[in-house]
């Protein structure tokens, strides 16, 4: 299988995250994976919702859109439709589970971290591609609240990353782009953490079945695109912003 | 860790499956294991969604609900809110897509069938029961059609169930009770064919991020559970109904 | 006329309540009447509408729905519509009324039972057979009240039942069943207190205005109809569940 | 029991109609009944709902609305809400069957009447205010329709009107105001023909159940009501416009 | 141009404001001009919205609708499709706007007056019309707030009309009816104070851009116009209602 | 007054409009005016609304919508309240009308240009900078539809830009930031073509209605305004994309 700009199997796109993307909120990074780009904002709201009320515990909790014309043909909204799709609850329902994972939300304390993550452009791995970002965007919001002096601790307990993995005409790949998407065998979306662990494993044949070799080396390909990840996060966290 | 009626780690709750519980469907199967029970109905309509018209293709698609006093507290009606939950929507899409790995849609020809999964008492693993159930509710539906004369090969590829495994206080246990699920550091959906292939892998941590050797205690586990699942779905299936 | 079943016009279909058809609700019962089966739960919440609030007095308040495969062909959910049809408002005011007719709020105390009225199967009478069944949920949900003494004295002043009587082609005929609902000049439903007396008539020529002759007729069909069910509404609550 | 302005108990209050209410509907009929204001339209579209599609019949159907205004304090409006209350939907839905019931569908021929029944002041008696007026305005809408030649033959086949009556203090009365149905025990609706016969009857116990002999009381004085308003129809028809 | 009845291009159509239309409310005015026909009644609430909390300030607002046939063909009802048009929506927060302009809302108190306009027959210039008879709505609420003693000095700070100007077929003209407004090139509603100042102006050329010469002409006749209303206004207000 | 960076009151802020912001829309423009940001593209959709089929007529229409963190606090998404403010319809409304006037939907042919306008960051002025972005958005829309030979002459007639003017502490002042907008007297936008004509005028006194001098002053700082964003607009385009 021949992909494309010369791609290998077992090869990231180009990936690039610019925090302060813009100027307002908390945290707010652009990231690039190829074509792919996803605007994550955190926002920092002093409440919880109703059910971590009075237990001295915060929230983590994102929301997941596209921009219309993200995709290769217009999509309608939402907002006009009046509800959104199962997919986008799906999507926001995983980003905020997986930050959720590293962070202490005692240490939080009573208040909500919002992470909006706005597709501005869609070429496959949305999702992980957000959950990448979002990190990054929360990791600002806490080093406003420590610089703030709202919280003493840092409650982010380990690094965090996301990506796909999938079969594509037999071939096991990473980080599939939407053609590759749209006609992979299986498609699988792995969290991990800096530990090496994992936070969710999300795998579905759209038509032909797995077995456990394929799991391994699914598993396999995708730690290793997750740590050149970490990478980019790292030395994007590290550039003073 | 000691649980309900003395039961194994590695063993499932009672499983009993009845076909014809209703009249009126091409398929009425009411799936209950322990005190879960799902009544998974099967409709064919004589149409497919706009994406598969004139495609010569059929379309398999589920729908799951729960009536309001299936949990231990009253849950209010979705029609009531106006609007299905995001668990609700990726529950009714795991089912579907789960069906359509097993059945060649070009064999089902233009129609669709509809599964119907109505979760009557609910004490963990309903959608992992819903799969399972709706799996037989869908060869009753097939069998009518073939009955009918309305399609020739049986379209049905391969047998199909689903079980929940995870981590409970440490414990790799099969087959999660409500109790268990709810204070799980790892919870695990996987669903099978009988050729002893993957259709689906969700798995979460929702506390402790997992390793790959409890990955693969999982998967053991669950595939024994499904082994039993199949012999009461063939046993279900072989009974006149 | 001939019926269905050699069924005389002044007859019921077989009827059959099954109490703790499941487990959780305070109150579960299958009322069957022909091939008609509604499930009703009675839920008990410590809390009132705000319009109750401070009064001292309780709520009784009922929702109706259906799977969608309760009907001969499927019926869309009306969670996926977004709303609730004019049909199922209706219906749900009027078996909530019906009960609240019955029951001294005051002695209930500052709490709402809820009857969810959740049709498996339906054939023509499920408002009536929800009527029916629901009075019987209801009173184990008291009953449930009085031994946790939440409340002292039984606040049911008396039993309740509902029947359907029409004309079909020319006969006066009770408990239609969903062939002949459809073709019936006038249909009404009529509900009584085990002292005789009405609480709710609702009669509509469909096509054909009738008089007050058919009116007398239909009235004291229904009555001997309400008889009979009364007595199996008796004999159910008599056994010990 | 002393009723307002010392009416009698089987007295109606003041009823006036006012043809051509505004210019530009085929009906526009302004119905007074005491405080109640109720203003019907007629519209004609020449198109059937999808059911009656090919059938040759036509259709009637009503729409019913109060100004926010209409009541004692301000009420909000469906629009704003995004969706009709139950009560609503309970009342267009007798409307319109009540006034399919005196027309011939077939003689119509393949178009639709809408008749909009709009509160502009509620004191009790809204919705048989509105049938009342609304026959006028349909009546209005078959004489375009018949100069237009695109009927042949009156389909209207009968008149029709409908009053409230009801159980206040123990006291039988007709035409109930907002304070007497508030406080009534029992509350009936019932439209009748000319021809004297029933087309609905709904009655409600709101507290103390009713027998035979109370009902039969409700039916006269009903009667009585109906004649006298189908007199004002009549005056009001036969004035030129 | 020829305009109907023959009116000049300066004219206005025979206005009419009549007070007390309705009896409940604590203002109720039917606004006639020409055939347009639009009912204001006032509502005042012993509350105000959120934002205004604890301010000591008041609110004034405003909601907007048409009855189905107010058109020359029927509009779908906004409560039947669920949800308000942008036109509606545009409407009602520009007559609250304009009223809010002429009110001080700390003399109001905390309270809210609302404006309920609903068009019962439309032909062009509903929102200026809406605009002109809620004022004098408003004034009899207020007045009413007096009299009760509720509010001690007069929060109006001056009075307030609005008309709409355009350019149709190229001629400048004042109130355009229905059938201009649809083949107006230009189209400008004005509403202004009886200081002679503007509150609103909002001019969208729909086919051919208009330049300053024409903008001072339109603004001209405007005022005109506005000072008729204000006229009408004045004398409907001086009447002992 | 003094205004933030030292701005003259009759200056713009920086100005920046990047054309092939994203890669996939056949128009994709950032426009920048100070810390407002706004992404507008352009979707080129073969077939028309409704009320233009078989026409031969094109339409061009406009969306807008704010992601949540845009704003100083986070604002909830329209999508996730299930519909659109009255905001977000007016605005869209107006840049969908103001962009046809400057097009001929004749030549355009039976096709829809869609302009997306999503705002990125919002500090004042987005309705504004909306329509003078999205113009340019439209323009390589319809040179993409020329080069495809999908359209033979150029629809578009004039250039189009919009400002924002207003008075603030007693200053006439341009293109207001957020802070000034908020405590604006008066807030007037203005769209004019290249040819120096009104498309719109909308002009609102928040608390001091305005006298025709104002007017004077706000339309001639306008039009300066607008004739610099119009030369940013030109340099765009005359750029090889």
């Amino acid at each position: 299988m021949q992909r494309s700009n010369g791609r290998a199997n077992d090869e990231l796109r180009p990936v690039k995250i610019s925090r302060q993307f813009t100027n307002i909120p908390e945290g707010s990074v652009l990231i690039e994976i190829g074509e792919t780009r996803v605007l994550c904002t955190a926002s920092v709201e002093e409440k919880v919702p109703h059910f971590q009320k009075g237990t001295g515990k915060g929230w983590v909790t994102a929301e997941y859109a596209m921009i219309p014309r993200a995709t290769q043909t217009r999509t309608q909204r939402e907002a006009s439709k009046g509800k959104l799709t199962g997919r986008t609850m799906e999507i926001q329902r995983l980003i905020g589970r997986a930050l959720r994972s590293v962070i202490d939300l005692k240490k939080l304390g009573e208040r909500t971290i919002w992470l909006d993550c706005d597709v501005l452009q869609a070429d496959g791995g949305t999702r992980t591609a957000a959950i990448t970002g979002a990190y990054v965007a929360m990791i600002d919001a806490v080093q406003y609240l420590m610089e703030k002096k709202l919280i003493r601790t840092n409650p982010v307990q380990d690094t965090l990353a996301a990506i796909s993995v999938g079969k594509v005409q037999g071939n096991v790949v990473l980080d599939l782009e939407y053609e590759e998407d749209s006609k992979a065998e299986v498609d699988m979306n792995i969290v991990m953490t800096g530990a090496g662990k994992f936070v969710e494993i999300q795998g579905t044949a759209e038509d032909i079945p797995f077995d456990r070799t394929d799991l391994y080396n699914f598993l396999e390909l995708a730690e290793k695109g997750i740590r050149t990840l970490m990478e980019v996060q790292k030395s994007a966290v590290e550039t003073t912003a």
